[in-house]
């Protein structure tokens, strides 16, 4: 079950414990992602040669990998981290930006996927791609379908993998392979802003820092950003405006916010 | 001929066709490249790995070459990607950032410049540079030299490459070789936010994706970033401000404030 | 000795001269760091390939190297680029982002600063390790001990490596090894946007450009950043703004303003 008291029970926890979040993610979001971690209570840090990232794991509550901006040597300290992860029970997220966009990041990505993630959260179309449910041809790194279009394709991966699948949109849907859990919050000035989605995924990891239930967790990530990014773009007249008060609501976030936005809608 | 009729008419196709722009950029601008760009309409995609890029170049309307935070494995991959882009018909922007500082740059941006892009954006050091002008010694990324000096030099490089050649500064020059545009937006505290000319690059590559007419795109592409500049100048106590009104200033962009604000001056 | 008028004198140095900086650092603050240098005054440039860094070094007047996302082939140019500085008499500056969080870390912040810096800057727990004066284990890339906590480790460090030491922390300490300087600028939630303490760094890096007295300099370059950003603090309601304002202050930061805010404890 998640509502708005288990929300705010996690965002508390995570602020209490401020987690260490090892991120290997895109040079697009990096600062972003560090800033809406720090904001939100954690402690982020990004870490991705091959050489330090086993060790760096170690000290880590949690692990984001994000393919966004890929390479090979890239990839390689992605499965170190990964790997070195699930032997320390370390809970880590992926997120399979572009998959279905290249070759390169559709194999990347299905290999990741089989590594045992906690959690993957995607759009519409990466998560139709990594669950082979469809040929569907992706279109550069934004969805050309609607969340919904996804729920099958996220449970068939979410039994595959073991894995919570999350599929963001309009309307977010996590699941396990058997229950389902839908969230309404956000806005659409949200997808002009780079790495949102990137930011959600980030998020999700402070989360599973702190939060053994991994569905719960999942869904507590992207309310934080999905409700901060609604009270931003409220008062917001472009994307440049949003980005700043953002950072300012994941700061100011709290159980009476979160008790009057939430919207669990499945 | 360009004037704000046809400023307008490229915005409105931007927005109307939400064009993928694959971008090959350096670090230090990926993240207000990709803001920029959704700010206006336009879908970002920053993808660098010498794997894919071909790949992705077949999927996108324009790409952009930025050789910002240059290294030789990314030389490999702005190679691929630019005769990819010749082979397809996507038109493709380049930007030799310090060329003149370094070898590494200048016979990076020499080879690149001959490579066909559409368009070639610097700032008056770099272009005189590449033209071969003059053995001027640029100084660090920003122009030692105010952009109507490189008019010659500009005229003589979209000669010799076939490019359209943009020089900008206080005032923007473009030229196909033959004909002169000059634009006279912006504001001179443009120059305290990093990274404006690379954004005024990879804006430039939104319009060429629209508009077959390069000329008059690439006069596009610039005026778009310098009227919002000036707008948002105009209420910014600071740079910090500034990239913020930015952002908020494209997204607002409309044919009524083209009208009232572009400055074709030749 | 170090007052509001010797922080002015070097503030006015830096517009007046418009430094070039040569940076080589993580890609999470990249950006940042540019806009922070601009807004101050100085010429910033992100440079890393190992075949142009010295070349690079030779048109600069500062350099600024940070550890912050280390991988092999960046440690080899800033080997280059560190010795190129001392054969050229540039002034450079080190920042052991994350030293003692792993063993790469470790081993190049150690080696790094055997190369004669100007200017070592860190946190405790960065400053503790380095100077070998604890098996103290870090947390991550945020500190776990109090500023204080590392006087004496700065002192031996500084003797031993013929640095300036900073250990930046609520009060910052400099340190020649003989004479200690402490400063009490600065805001808590300064702690909330990332890459603050690698913006101080770059920020020594543009005073050091300007100033031989290397103590007056590092306690000039710490106290721009500490001083914007507590005037950036007071009328932020999160970090979002904070970045925001700080770039502002920095950009209209005077002898005014220094003087009544700057506060040197000892």
């Amino acid at each position: 079950m998640f509502n708005a008291e288990r929300c705010s029970a996690i965002l508390d926890e995570v602020r209490a414990r401020t987690p260490l979040v090892h991120n290997i993610t895109n040079y697009v979001v990096m600062n972003n992602t560090a800033n809406a971690l720090l904001a939100l209570g954690a402690s982020p840090a990004m870490v991705h040669a091959a050489e330090e990232v086993a060790e760096f794991v170690a000290l880590s509550q949690a692990l984001v990998i994000n393919i966004g901006t890929l390479s090979t040597p890239w990839i390689e300290s992605m499965r170190i981290a990964a790997t070195a992860a699930n032997g320390r029970g370390v809970p880590w997220v992926l997120d399979p930006v572009g998959a279905g966009a290249t070759a390169l990041r559709t194999e990347t990505a299905a290999e990741l996927a089989l590594l045992r993630p906690a959690c993957i959260r995607g759009n519409a179309s990466e998560i139709m791609v990594l669950a082979g449910a469809t040929a569907d041809k992706t279109r550069g790194v934004d969805s050309t379908r609607a969340s919904g279009d996804a729920v099958a394709a996220a449970r068939h991966l979410a039994k595959s993998t073991g894995s919570i699948v999350a599929v963001t949109g309009a309307v977010d849907y996590l699941t396990d392979g058997e229950q389902l859990i839908a969230l309404a919050n956000g806005h659409p000035l949200m997808a002009r802003v780079t790495g949102l989605g990137c930011t959600a995924t980030a998020l999700v990891g402070a989360a599973l820092a702190v939060e053994k239930d991994r569905l719960a967790a999942a869904s507590a990530g992207l309310s934080f950003l999905a409700i901060a990014g609604e009270i931003a773009a409220e008062k917001s007249p472009g994307p440049g405006s949003l980005q700043l008060h953002l950072l300012d609501a994941l700061h100011q976030l709290d159980a009476a916010t979160i008790q009057r936005r939430l919207k669990v809608v499945a």
